[in-house]
């Protein structure tokens, strides 16, 4: 098979285990050294005392972050009717879309679209035109486990984060600082 | 089992899939996000020019970098004996233990160290026993393929990032400002 060089890759991190936002975010801060600018839209967080939303307002690195979900969906705590969360995620996708294709990007990260995708907040079809029509060179990476085969054909990279040992299960709550 | 609230975790990324230092990379960017201190050892890695050492350098985050190996151990393109290997990773591990136990950053990273445990660069009870004798409230982050059994029987949290799909078997080569 021919080698496509300078491609952007089209990047998947899915499964069960802890990583896989922090792989993307990893991956931001790598391409920010390099200085390429980054955006992250993340689909399903809303919590705005992340991590990383802190991070990019103390520093002016090269990475933005858009938080535009309302929560985990259908899970315990969600105060949400699915419509509110198709609302905000179709939002997210618009905006990512319009992003992409404008070029102002070298790296986007669309984080836990795939839960978007397994709740049926975005349809498949209009995420895998947009990975068919973004600039050739813009690295696209896709989070969130349960990512669909299509996804996955379609990617350059995709890893399976599986989760082997996890603190929640042995009685340790989430720790500040470190895993959010 | 009582929960152990404050306690620092002890962190696992393994597998053969890409992910794992980006992962530990992520977790830094968080913790830095809420203004915690960070230091990244690096094992093996001997590769100057990646994004986080050229992103730590241009931005004073409370995120250090030490990169003390000497590439990869016995691939195509290793130019050291073993013993230099394991100079280096005794050198990088009598380092990590040091700062360790000062109490100096809330968050340690051990990059690769899975690597030199596979390669017997470093002997895998004295790991353990850092591990036991590690801060309470320190946060531990071990990545690299291959982790013992023993580490993973100590860690609060495991991920493994298992590979589905890579671009270098497709023909595409690493990209810069991405990959590494």
């Amino acid at each position: 098979m021919a080698a496509k060089k300078t491609k952007g890759l089209v990047i998947v991190y899915t499964g069960d285990g802890k990583g896989k936002t922090t792989a993307a975010l990893g991956m931001a801060l790598r391409a920010a050294g390099h200085g390429k600018k980054v955006l992250i839209i993340q689909f399903i967080k809303s919590f705005k005392r992340y991590g990383e939303l802190k991070f990019v307002k103390k520093y002016d690195c090269g990475i933005e972050i858009r938080s535009m979900g309302k929560g985990y969906v259908k899970i315990k705590g969600d105060r949400f009717p699915i419509e509110e969360h198709k609302k905000a995620a179709r939002k997210a996708f618009g905006f990512a879309r319009e992003q992409i294709l404008a070029k102002k990007y070298d790296v986007v990260v669309l984080d836990e679209i795939n839960i978007a995708l397994d709740k049926k907040l975005v349809p498949l079809k209009e995420v895998t035109d947009l990975i068919k029509q973004k600039p050739p060179d813009l690295h696209l990476i896709l989070t969130g486990r349960g990512a669909p085969k299509k996804l996955i054909q379609l990617a350059d990279l995709v890893s399976e984060v599986k989760e082997i040992k996890h603190p929640f299960k042995r009685g340790i709550p989430a720790q500040k600082g470190i895993e959010n």
